[in-house]
């Protein structure tokens, strides 16, 4: 076997078998490939395309080029969770204690922030004392004693996609619904949920704008995992707002709480419950996703989400007064508000730019090394539909660095977009696939 | 400006600015930008196309990438030629002393072969002590002593060109006709003549397999060599077998001596005369092109194009008995003969298994640092068309290798296609274009 030829095949329209497939990329893995080739090759399947079975395959040997999680030492039906990347999502906090209250075990490994987009990892470290490393037996046992752990990525998760987004990222190759799907599904098949709820994010403030282009990425997302033998639903859910009001670690662990205790704000309490019910009947305990949703509402109001958070935290080393105490996070020494000068209805808050300026604040990170300030963030007191008047406050930006909250409240002001008439209500959760 | 942005804006079938074109190619052949988004580049370019006027920009940043060579010094319009690639092609010896002996000044620079394609430069060599290099002073004052001089390729001739067909060539990136183009083109506007005649191959045996896409390519070498400010003309001629009888370096130059005494194969004259023709009439010595054919045919049959030949050999250093005594050549001290094991008309003779198979004799070189047996190469008694019985020779390799010889026959026996009907006669030249 040839890469040239390889090249040629896909550059012509052929479609690249098994064998072809993992030429490519465990040669490329190894670094007998180079990346000259890599890009060319990338660049003919961006337009060229692959269809559902070299998607498949790209997947499985990606997913294959390093560590796979065992969790069969887990009894039950594992279901993870995978967004896309949003601003304010702080739904992993809410619905795995939700789902994990009624019966489905959650072993999931969550990610850092980077960018704009913020992490659960980077969030639940925010709880004085919180620990996302454990070792592998303490992880299933977590797991298999009170029903969820959540830990930082460990091992040596797919390689051969870590090294093939990296050379996307600088030659122009990203966008393709093969390439997105297998990176995304790689790293989640190789994580070893039985499993997998997706929530795939559309608008201004995600990687696809339209609900079509997030609708055909689900699609795809779905193939993959079905192909793999893994039940996998997608939701295709609004991302032109940031979620909730919170954005920023601690500040969206607070949230996630008071989602808990009912007091939540509307859309993430609406996405959390319909994701939970969502996983709730993949998992198997539940006999339609109506059930589960009413089984997850059931665990919302009733405490018991709240209660199994209480045991998550104590279990990974957290202080669980927390909860009662909000104080004990350490909030931000400093905070500005950023006021409106226009009068109208908000049409639009850029998700986008909210997430910046979060990171601006001190919240996020630039560079997988840099550090991050988990007090500092930006909190909204307008959402999109909300009246506004002059000399309103829109947000506050909160930190622990003047300068800082100042660039992050400038950006902040950018993300609003004041207009004169009542924007109409998007739905939120636009389309469930994979059923 | 930036690299990605440049890829991105021709993967999605925009068009790419002179400055634009000018930062990939010149940081590109500088190392500033890496080989693997060049390779991703080159294949959106393969995809979406460039316009005739990114094409002539292309070409014109390779051009002024390394050394131009300056002819002003002689008088009269410089006409060069370029064969896209044929075997069994001597026609750069037979047109260039014509047109020499019509006035026209040649001053050329020509290859050495490489692969399964021979070069003037090798051929040439095989006269005793013809030298192809010399100083640029002595290079134009032989042109305005005797009309002509034919040397090697000196200086740093469009290295930018050299660096991306050596990427193209290992990323499936060659098939392209803005890219083949203006890879051909920068080169020879580097080379200085005044005007162009281009002599695009089609066929079996040449790059572009079909008139249609030997035509494209015309057309688009005509289009960049007149926004340059060049006349320039394109021949489409069918490579659908070797032209002439005689492959390999000195069994060439004896068929180019051959034709200039009256007595080549008929293909050979023809294309040779109608190259001639043109050139003569690009050179404003003649007011239409048939009017240049007549010249040529007339420089041919009163012997002035074997005089001029004689005189460049003896002014290059070579010995001109070569063309009373072709014993001062040194036969190859073996042959074998290459006899038909069927009866019928000669349907096709593959011009790159005949090719190959004189490379196998000793003829050609596969890398460039290859020593070459100059009196090796395949000679062909019978050509498409003709009839054959079983035991008729139908070709002889020479050499000076049994082995070698063994492996060049046998090659050479796989290309001849005999079957029962005549076959119907391609015309020699299929187009004429740049007009």
């Amino acid at each position: 076997m040839n890469i040239v030829d390889i090249i040629t095949k896909k550059r012509d329209g052929g479609k690249l078998s098994k064998e072809e497939i993992e030429f490519f990329v465990n040669g490329y893995t190894k670094g007998e490939i180079p990346d000259y080739q890599a890009s060319a090759l990338l660049m003919a399947i961006y337009f060229q395309k692959m269809d559902k079975e070299e998607t498949f395959q790209l997947t499985d040997v990606m997913r294959r080029s390093g560590d796979t999680i065992d969790l069969t030492a887990i009894t039950g039906i594992k279901v993870d969770k995978h967004s896309t990347g949003g601003v304010g999502d702080k739904t992993t906090l809410i619905v795995a204690p939700l789902v994990a209250a009624c019966g489905v075990p959650i072993a999931k490994m969550s990610g850092r922030g980077l960018g704009f987009t913020g992490g659960t990892v980077d969030k639940m470290e925010s709880i004085p004392g919180f620990k996302t490393a454990m070792e592998p037996e303490e992880f299933l046992a977590q797991v298999n004693s009170i029903g969820m752990a959540v830990i930082g990525q460990t091992g040596h998760i797919a390689p051969a996609d870590k090294k093939i987004y990296a050379l996307r990222d600088v030659t122009g190759t990203v966008e393709n619904l093969s390439l997105i799907s297998s990176s995304i599904m790689s790293k989640k098949l190789a994580a070893g949920s039985d499993a997998i709820v997706l929530d795939v994010k559309c608008g201004d403030g995600a990687f696809m704008k339209t609900p079509e282009d997030a609708s055909a990425l689900g699609k795809t997302m779905c193939e993959i995992g079905q192909a793999a033998g893994k039940k996998t639903v997608a939701l295709i859910t609004d991302m032109n707002q940031p979620l909730g009001q919170a954005v920023g670690n601690s500040l969206e662990v607070i949230e996630a709480i008071e989602t808990l205790k009912g007091q939540g704000p509307a859309d993430i309490t609406e996405l959390s419950l319909r994701l939970a019910g969502t996983m709730i009947y993949v998992g198997g305990k539940a006999s339609s996703i109506e059930e589960g949703d009413a089984m997850a509402k059931d665990a919302l109001e009733s405490g018991r989400g709240l209660e199994k958070l209480r045991q998550f935290i104590e279990a990974q080393g957290g202080n669980p007064q927390v909860l009662d105490d909000y104080s004990l996070f350490g909030p931000a020494k400093l905070s500005l508000d950023i006021v409106s000068d226009s009068y109208g209805f908000v049409q639009k808050i850029k998700a986008e730019s909210i997430g910046l300026a979060s990171q601006h604040t001190g919240a996020g990170r630039l560079r997988k090394e840099d550090p991050v300030d988990l007090s500092a963030g930006i909190y909204l007191h307008k959402k999109v539909g909300d009246k506004v008047a002059a000399g309103d406050v829109l947000a506050t930006a909160y930190g622990n660095d003047q300068a800082k909250l100042e660039i992050g409240a400038a950006e902040a002001m950018r993300a609003f977009v004041i207009g004169d008439d009542a924007p109409e209500k998007e739905a939120l959760v636009k389309e469930v696939l994979g059923l």
